[in-house]
């Protein structure tokens, strides 16, 4: 298959273009860069030297058609809007990495990013891809949008708990309280990135109005059918890579451990990149996102307070992969009938 | 003021001794310690060196007595409570910075901590302190408890809310999330504090169930009027130093910023060491740890979330100082008639 | 081919396990281990959850004739030295991760490691395996001692400079002051490994008589044709995984930094996972372990000062991949008829 | 004292405020800065919120006489150097932090600095200020540069084995090794101090060439009576403060240890902010960074190894205090006639 990403000197496309350099069903044919074409794709990530000679190239369209059956497009919000209508005319299929063709009510657009949606026909088109939930609408879309790399890790730890109705969820009161690594902010250097004034931070970046939260409301809405209020605050803690979101879920009467477990296997068999975490002892008792560096795996784990009548369910990734660049692929292997976990079934590292 | 330290081999003992040594009001008269009796307080403090020739004691009350006329017990929660009523017999004035005299009703004791209270008479007589909460009370008090440091963190970020009734504070949903650094769990090394094993963590060590919910629900009910749930789950990051907590607050309507901002500045009105963080912009536009560290501070700052009737209420600290040798000295300073901030202002270390 | 690992849960270990059950020429059949027998490998090593259902074995010889072809021994020195004997003498392939059987010369072990050598017969059979260096007898070998972290990262840096004698180094007065991250003092926990007192630091652990210096000057008697004295010291730096390696050597006169590139480039043509890396800009100009993480690569560099008649030479690896399983592997792909490569072309993770 | 800062904006100008602000025998009186005049300060030096309300003012020459005692000019390289000669002229007594006043010979500028020095009859005037060697200069001089973070602890670490003719040391082939945390290359957003770019590095940002040789072989010249050649790297490791110097000196015969302390102890008696550091054991049985951090200590120790004629000398200091703003106020304290010590023996903090 032949594959190119467009908007590939940022971090998700590195990551992008990492993975699918090893991926052994795909030739990468193209990485195009506005501000880099005609270097060497390792001047600007420099894991890819001795391993790649590719260079940038400019995006041209005609040409994208001629040696592509599907483009990532990895470029920044509202950047990618006005590019994929004419992509997709082209009949090429897509994988966006952008929020611009994540939510389903192009009204939120307006909302949630400031501008009006230009291009709700093609919005329609687009297929929200959580593989683990929606891996049978994936494999028939030709084009789909990746989540937040937060919106996907807090999903799944909370998709099982609403959609299983006799938890009976006060869906008012779901706290996300999510930590992520600096990766996840992209590779544009400013002062609140500077390494001195970055090093040690637990910084409340956005405590309110995430954007990501319409993502998470919207998927919860779908699996529980019924409207979602998802109250989400993020930070920016002390390490490049890794999400882990904490989500705090009220519910008349906190059910049996058990009967959870239950809900979480059934919710997950058969998602090799689902991993879920619960053990006595030990260091990594339950789900960290030291744990999944360098792999898709999404590990999800929970603990109970009956006290307080709350689940807190918890998820981990590598923000980079199974929060954008290895879910993208997972979603693109599905799109084009390979086997999901083709060029993605590394283990983590550890430690790192 | 001839002050000692029992149970100086710890972090939190070390950093008592560190500020003890620099209070220009206080002779520092004993250190003891069981394991290191005889050694010099450097070889387990290594930035002491140079700083004091003081050596480790034994621990000998009827010596105490004659040498101290406060003391600061440091030691592990069950074991204080088998040293202090002795102590508080010989006449001594003590701050304890266990959980062993932190809880006014005593039967909570077998619920957190597992023992029944064997001292409530001597329970009774001490005062738990949050000096910018209840100064007056310090100052009549011979004995005090200086709170936890994830306690006095979110206690600090969230009596403001509750006190102020008109605000209608949903008190069965609050939920504090909080962050904390590697000192907070002490120094005795095991597996899960190797460095390999905890360099780059979120580790979610107490999602349910923390003992400090007990503290901060105390305080809270006192403050409201009226019993007060907390929901509280504890993390592990990557750093040494430093608290975050994030207080999730349902109201029924979210008052105006500025309303909240007067609940603030009235409530630490003339507290020099809450500092209030609420800017426009820049990289610390919020509480955060990195910017307390070295001091006594604890930052306050809020962000406001209509949508989901939530205030996220933010208080950062550094654990050891003002999460506790620093409190305690503060605590110390009250008891004795000195000035609030003698050994104590410190500007904090910027960047570290 | 069918492998199996001795002495398989600590980081050496649970690197050739994660590497191992990736490589698509290999099924591994065992994994011993004394004191986490029975218990699955993902209890140790958290990261192959989900990968693999292995559990850990105990050793046994009969055993592991019957069911490996080849063992890698990731045992301490001085037990290594124990146990192979009767694992060659049973017929296996043997690859050894200790020193044990790394010097040639048997009476350098009493100077070293303190002990006689008690198996000097076994010891002449092993090659010291640097593939960049030594393929053709790798190829030939049965036992191979796969290097030192410290000694194959700076013997890489530093061998195209001795071997050609044109250079006129001075072979008294070479330098290697090699930065480490945790992972390569191993597993356990210790005061000194605590990561309250080792995070932050930079720990001059051993300035003086590290043992990696007798691989080193081994290494570069037998390139350069002479004598050849190693200054080494060690630190401790904060992170988890890499080496850098800065060799500081003197020569009569500075060659023309061309020459150098040309006897860099001469030295390693053909070897996949050396990088030579010498930029005019960017962050990384140099070697740094940063842009090696995950990989199996080596990045060698210089930097020339004519005033002070200094080339500084600088290697750079992740520690545990080409500093040691990484390097294992190729070794065992070498001694196994395979393409050097197999198993082991994974690009690093930039950034992490 | 009245006391202003010129150039406060930078790391360096924030911690002379931090500490001239807690100075008990300081004024502050003006903190200049071009680009934030008339902003707090604590909106660039986040630490000095609630401790200071003064703001940034512009430079004016005029006003700084009619206020100022003495000045601490903070400017970069070649700023300073435009400013000086006319702040000397109004009778102000000077510290400058930055080389323009370093070098005593100044056609050194040329080669170290690219540019003619332009006021070499100022330069005249200062003296290069290391308090522990040449305290009776400072005491009457008025102008004075401080040194470089790096050159300062290596000076340190190496002088006494330089002073004492008797060790033979090789001056050919001294090699000082730094590692520096991220402060020490200042306060400005790039690619290369972009977090995720430059968290986890062991960067060797400047192998050859570093300019911090020329100030050491002045000084080392200066006490040895002959010239010395230092060969010089520097690199970035993963921290914000923090200076580890590793010093690798050759001599004929290495000494008996009790000899060399002997000569440490001789050379620093009296001096409170050395700290002689080699331990039997523990984790810091030997100079890091780590523990000066936050104070004005510079930790030096050594290691020999006599098979290869080389001493190890170690210096580590707080790279901001030590290194630059606390060095500078020892500095001030002297020409004024203070204690040496006023306003700056805090202890370090630990752990950190």
């Amino acid at each position: 298959m032949r594959v190119a990403v467009v908007g590939a000197s940022g971090y998700v496309g590195g990551e992008l273009l990492r993975l699918l350099l090893q991926h052994p069903g795909v030739e990468l044919t193209a990485a195009t860069s506005k501000g880099h074409a005609g270097e060497y794709l390792f001047r600007v990530h420099p894991n890819l030297r001795g391993v790649s000679e590719m260079k940038f190239a400019s995006y041209n369209l005609a040409k994208l058609t001629n040696i592509a059956d599907i483009v990532f497009t990895a470029l920044p919000h509202g950047e990618s809007v006005k590019l994929i209508p004419s992509l997709t005319k082209a009949g090429l299929r897509i994988v966006d990495m952008s929020a611009d063709f994540r939510l389903r009510d192009a009204s939120n657009y307006k909302m949630w990013y400031g501008y009006d949606h230009p291009a709700t026909d093609v919005l329609e088109k687009f297929v929200y891809a959580v593989p683990e939930l929606n891996r049978d609408r994936i494999r028939l879309a030709r084009f789909a949008a990746s989540p937040g790399c937060m919106a996907i890790t807090s999903i799944l730890a909370l998709a099982p708990l609403l959609e299983d109705r006799s938890f009976g969820v006060d869906s008012d009161h779901i706290v996300v309280d999510a930590k992520v690594g600096s990766s996840g902010s992209g590779g544009k250097a400013s002062l609140s990135t500077h390494f001195s004034e970055r090093y040690n931070v637990v910084r409340p970046y956005k405590p309110a109005g995430h954007r990501h939260s319409a993502e998470i409301e919207q998927v919860l809405a779908e699996v529980s059918g019924a409207p979602v209020k998802v109250s989400m605050s993020a930070h920016a803690v002390n390490m490049v890579r890794g999400i882990l979101s904490t989500c705090h879920v009220f519910m008349d009467k906190v059910p049996e451990a058990v009967d959870l477990w239950k809900a979480y296997r059934r919710a997950y068999r058969g998602s090799y990149f689902v991993r879920l975490v619960r053990d006595k002892d030990g260091p990594f008792r339950l789900p960290d996102p030291k744990t999944v560096i360098g792999s898709n795996f999404c590990d999800i784990g929970f603990e109970l307070e009956e006290r307080t009548h709350r689940v807190v369910a918890l998820g981990a990734t590598d923000n980079l992969i199974k929060g954008a660049a290895g879910n993208a692929i997972q979603t693109m292997n599905l799109m084009c009938g390979l086997d999901e976990k083709e060029g993605l079934a590394y283990a983590p590292l550890h430690p790192v």
